[in-house]
């Protein structure tokens, strides 16, 4: 998982604060590395290093990142790679001048490509599909950027939602299945790209739409120009980001995450009913739904488990002897709330189901007569090849056992997953127009 | 405000680590520095700086702390000193030996004291009432530390809660008043003292009980000795505690903080009821009121403002040219849960009333019809004498604005606050055990 | 300027620990960035950063970097990068694999090499020439690597020392000409490769030799294979690694640095005698050009201007108030050796002139009665295009001023430099085997 | 060892740059920490760290000390203490205001006077002989601090030289035997005060004098005044100071240090002399008495060993097989002027003898036929008692062993020392005036 952004702010040499607001507002898509490059007039810099976006820039690099146009990017650790050598976003120098880009997304043909680029005589400096993506524009450029971006989009396959910086122009692309997202919005002398709509609202940005599904939008001081490039494919958009990735004041194609997760709670309480005094959430992603729950079932809310907002990545791991004391660093249940009921514990997903059982045993410890798990999702029995980091099918809990067996492991008195026709139900789908590939196994591309 | 933490784990070398885990649970007490002091064998070393815990101390710096006896401190700003000089636990040199300080709260007559301690010739490093305490308990001793100790807490007026080490002792303190809280869990091999019950949590250790009132408690290698020294003054707990400052999975003297707070979201229900379509919180310390206010009503909660988790301390402020776009850097309105609504929106306090008015006006450009504010405890009119860090009288609306003119200020359709009788009954009162100073400047020293 | 490192020590996993003392002693030739590229059975990881070497790599980052093949690479400041974009060593990936390069040199012709393999779609993520060298191989390369090696030097033009690191070859390259230096050395069970001997004896390597002008050296598990093959230029070792550059320990092309620049002030003495009551020299480099002048003038040496270590790159430069005091921060006069004297003070250049003045002044404020100025190499008249980085033209004081007008404003009662012949006898040599490029116009490419 | 510095710069509140300024001058005096304490009109803020003054200060943190009196601090690690609390300029609090102190020096009656004052109730901060110091004057202040400090002076045995402020004034004070030093410049618009003259070049004083044994020198708004209040003890300078320790561009107590060294060695050559080839240095500080033994012995004088100025705190310590190959990575032999050279190595002491056996090695490696060791001043063979941190008796050579037994340790072929008489005679004594103590055992106090 990455976020990116593009900002064209005519005029506004300080574009590069929009940027790393727009990052911050997208730092939950990826805490390894942050990057922003900028254009100041055909020049192009970047500066990107590991680290949370708030401690990659301070004031003193922001400011020495001057130009009105620029694009960025957070990146999820997406291999063991120690250094920030495939740190996004790449900047390459070819024929044309300079092209910068930030990428979201996974192409399935990456290795053929670059192994045909290699065999002409290319170079590459990362690992990345992203230099993959660039290497081909600077390929097929015969004049006309557009075209050679064009050209590209037919040869490489797989998720793509991409912001490129040229000398000249601010352009965004999303593949033609619109995997991954890419939002729309407008500044007052110019536009904001985003991942997702809630960026657009950190950095002041009226939203404006989604980019399509196969379309390339090309942002210069002339204005906008839209190019609907490929159209001949369905919309596979990934339900992940709706269940998951994307924050819930976030509205993607359409859909407000916040309501997608609260009505697949609701349905949640329809298919999987329980009997009990409340209903908890597993904090913060799976709050909407277990309200959700709440309001179908009737079954009171209540705040179940406290999250240490401080406990974060410079934490320092308990030692054996204290984990044995059980302690309770990130997550403390609320006892009041707990002690002698019977709880209906709501997530968004069970991965590996290591988690859940730590919750499910810190629930009964702090006194809870019995423990309904519900997951606002269907099992996730398959890895994602178009960009989500799911762990390898071995880990995959939801792949390799069935769910009274999932509930003895996790411990939990009964357990009920969403059915994939509720989740479509939940984001407002008659069944297509959704990339399903990790719960029913039926990949796109 | 501060956060205190005493560990005795007997034959652990690595007691530090409990500290530091209990400092973590109790970050939110103080974010300007802190810092642990550890006895190994009565040799007291302190390491302390400015920052959150886990800036502070790293593996390397845990390991050079090595000892089974610790104590902890985490400060809030309580003065403008932009360097360490102030930070905690003290430590001094004395005739009998070393002796480190962690302290929670603040002393009416310290300025007194010192300058007789000063006219006898003694010198200070620091200007806290901290080193004041220490002073005195130095200058008291005589052969014996917890007579020391009782002459002191005869001399020093105001609110302390204390965290000691001597040479061989861990000492927990707690004023005639029980202004401040402190608590007391069993490890296995030893004892812990805290502000809060979630530090106890958070270590592993077992609750035992609230320290009392003027309570001295003794801990070293042949257990624990409880001293009621003072015992003829009224318990006047600090309220703000529990409305505002404790987390909610602490229990304090007996009473859940989560449970204090819903049931004042009940009886503001009663008390100011509202016409609306849903009840929103301020994240995150007005949600339990929140969700305890929509209980009651009737009138559904829903989450209404996501809050960014990493705009932190560190982040870049907007420019002016950036705020004027009406940035949502911190909170974003979730615009599905609130457009076309009348909304309650429930805050457990209004301090200055700039974050209210910012925080309305949101919710109307998130398009909420009607938006009615409920405030979870009494208008603050007096500052705190006690070691809460209120604003000035000039700052506190409070104390200069009736209630309509807030809710002009703020731009809400209607306002209202829980009275002090729906606090104290809130928490369980009948009207006395708690300090209301800065609710009726009624104050108890 | 840069310094580079190779090494191989067969089977010692810890290879990069050489190439890092290497880079200790080479770090003088390069203060902005420094990295290290390490081959751990065929896959290349690479760090690099801003800063000194000891600053970029600490315990932690050398232990991951595992592999007993390595090269390193100290980089100069040769651009207003305020970025680590074009720090070396650099890695690419293409047709056969990884290549890691570092570069000590310039090329002539690498803009128009770049642009042609841009015109047939190369990318390129630096803009050094280096990649320009990697590229080129990249291209050349069809089943042999010392082949496309070879069909590389063929096409690039200007000075270049080069270690590579394949995915199972150390490899050593010098241009035709000899420009920059390479020097080989013997480790019980492997090689060493560095610009200059003083890091051989660092790492403790026996010298072997210098690798000769036009040379691939190619060192994997079988051994070391030597390939003379560029052998029909000319030599033309750049002069001022002998009287600048170089450390005074190394020793280039079979000349001791130290003993030339002894020679340099001996003939110095002869070609400009003075009539004077000591000798100076400024601290540290004009050092051996000062006791050479003196012995053979037979006016003794002293020292007369103290050096202070720690002014380093981080200090805060003093304000003008300041600066008006006459505040002698990094170099002080020692009065005693020149209150009342008529002074010889010995440099090994004069660039801009403006250092110069400075000390002439600071000389006559400690009380000189005369102030000779002798130069231990003839005017700086044009700009190195083999990599120094010299000033511009306008800069360059010898190149648009008399020595007469020199003299006058450096403030000096007289003025000698050394002839160009003098130099030449003093690196042994009998008119040829040199770049004199900067000193009289004679561009060798 | 440590250094001070005083600055009264009337009307300037960036004194705390001059303070800074010196501090770096003084840098050769203490390396662990590094302080400034500066008075804002009566207000007295404090910065201290561990690190070198540049790693300690920057332009942020020194912008933040404003003020026009300053005193500043830099400390040798006198013991095992790994974080800052020991750092000076130390801040007290007292009946009388604030009040800053810089100590350079060593009181032998500390312990028994922290005892006094403990048993009166005082407490202390740190472990330092400082504290005690302004312990005692906090408790004489009886409405003059000048009569305090006098009082404190009467009851103090050892040796200091201080720097204090006061609300509103700069105080320089030296003890009785002059034990440490203390010079004396001028501002256009006020004074400063440092360990050694070299400070005052660097901040652009004038030289006034030292600092007379037993003055008090007390600086304000209306001047300066001098008490000379101690005048009935003999004045006991140390000689370490002009051996070693201070900067051979500094002047104390009318001497320059450069001279001092510079006889030395020729006193030593007439003592000692050798038929050699050359004489060498150990570099920095042996390299003036080299120059004057070479000058005195018409031995020619040459470098010998090349001192990397890059190796410094941080580096990386070679691992045992690394040191087996015998690196040379702090100084590494000039083989052209060694080799089949008979050397005369000229040093300015042998502490513990290590250094001076690998570097004899290292000699001999280089090809030296013959090595002959001579030292500019007598075997240590005892203790400093007044601040000077030499090592425990069991560890110094010249203690433990004759000079023949120390011959043989080192591997030289002659070893020969400068005698006591012939050390007084370099630095113009005709037998008292200067602390002998480590040398023959006379302890002044």
């Amino acid at each position: 998982m990455c976020g990116i952004v593009g900002v064209y702010d005519k005029g506004n040499i300080n574009a590069a604060n929009a940027a790393y607001y727009g990052l911050v507002a997208l730092q939950h898509r990826g805490q390894e590395s942050a990057g922003i490059a900028i254009n100041n007039d055909g020049i192009i810099t970047c500066y990107k290093e590991m680290g949370f976006v708030n401690e990659v820039f301070d004031d003193k690099i922001l400011s020495l990142l001057k130009g009105d146009m620029a694009i960025g990017h957070v990146r999820y650790s997406t291999s063991g790679s120690t250094f920030a050598a495939n740190a996004q976003p790449i900047v390459i120098k070819y024929k044309n001048g300079n092209l910068a880009l930030s990428h979201n997304g996974s192409l399935v043909n990456a290795d053929l490509l670059r192994g045909q680029l290699e065999d002409q005589g290319m170079i590459f400096s990362t690992t990345t599909d992203t230099e993959v993506i660039a290497a081909l524009i600077a390929r097929n450029y015969k004049g006309d950027i557009i075209k050679a971006i064009q050209n590209t989009m037919e040869i490489i396959k797989g998720s793509y939602a991409l912001t490129i910086l040229t000398d000249n122009k601010l352009i965004g692309v999303r593949d033609g299945y619109g995997i991954r997202p890419l939002v729309l919005g407008k500044l007052e002398n110019g536009y904001v790209l985003a991942s997702e709509s809630c960026a657009l609202d950190t950095v002041g940005a009226q939203f404006i739409r989604d980019v399509r599904p196969g379309e390339i939008l090309v942002i210069d001081k002339d204005g906008m120009k839209s190019i609907d490039y490929i159209t001949n494919l369905p919309t596979k958009v990934c339900l992940f980001e709706h269940i998951y990735f994307a924050r819930p004041d976030s509205i993607i194609d359409g859909i407000s995450m916040y309501k997608a997760r609260e009505n697949a709670g609701r349905i949640l309480a329809k298919e999987q009913p329980a009997i009990a005094d409340t209903v908890l959430s597993v904090p913060d992603s799976g709050t909407p739904a277990a309200i959700g729950y709440a309001n179908e079932s009737g079954i009171p809310y209540s705040v179940g488990l406290i999250k240490n907002r401080y406990v974060g990545r410079t934490f320092i791991q308990p030692t054996q002897s204290m984990r044995e004391l059980g302690v309770k660093l990130k997550l403390n249940p609320l006892k009041e709330n707990i002690k002698g009921k019977r709880v209906v514990m709501v997530d968004d997903s069970i991965v590996r189901g290591t988690t859940s059982r730590k919750i499910v045993q810190a629930l009964r410890d702090a006194g809870a007569s019995e423990v309904h798990v519900r997951v606002s999702s269907p099992p996730v029995i398959g890895s994602c090849r178009y960009g989500i980091d799911t762990p390898t099918m071995e880990e995959l809990i939801g792949a390799n056992k069935t769910v009274e067996s999932i509930r003895e492991y996790i411990g939990a008195d009964s357990l009920g997953y969403l059915s994939l026709e509720g989740l479509l139900a939940a984001v407002g789908s008659k069944g297509d127009g959704f990339c399903t590939a990790c719960l029913n196994g039926d990949y796109p591309v």
